[in-house]
């Protein structure tokens, strides 16, 4: 399913146009990612939580030149599933 | 950053009562969460992808007694961050 179909979908449940509800779902990830930019962390008890955590800069060997580079360090975005997904997803299982 | 704080958040910046972008944020995972139960993936380009994966049954073997025990399948939501939310997350590293 691709954004469109999902924003369709909430539009019949919520009563709203697709409009506003793009509108609403492009300033519900904005949010969430200005506050992930901050390094804070967002969680939804009925969803999950979303936390950025630094890779640190490490040393890589070639396998075959034996070349050494350095890889810089980088910030990645971690999920973690509720509890309550947790279940849900696997009540048909 | 709780869910509280991310709703006030949200609502300053849509104009719009707590209590309306709270209703949105339920509908809004609402949706996700029933699309994510029929095994059905969700993308968002800005943010990323969700995907339900199915670990397969598997024995374990306990270290110590040697007692070997059958884990059952399950499903697991997993999460894959966009190459722009990446670039975002970075930009102020």
């Amino acid at each position: 399913m691709n954004n469109k179909e999902l924003i369709s979908d909430i539009a019949i449940k919520m009563n709203l146009s697709k409009s506003e509800v793009q509108d609403l779902t492009d300033n519900f990830l904005d949010c969430c990612i200005s506050q992930l930019q901050d390094g804070k962390s967002i969680g939804f008890q009925s969803f999950g939580a979303f936390e950025v955590i630094k890779r640190e800069e490490r040393i890589s060997v070639h396998p075959q030149s034996k070349e050494r580079s350095l890889i810089p360090p980088k910030l990645v975005l971690n999920f973690k599933q509720s509890q309550i997904l947790k279940e849900k997803i696997n009540s048909n299982l």
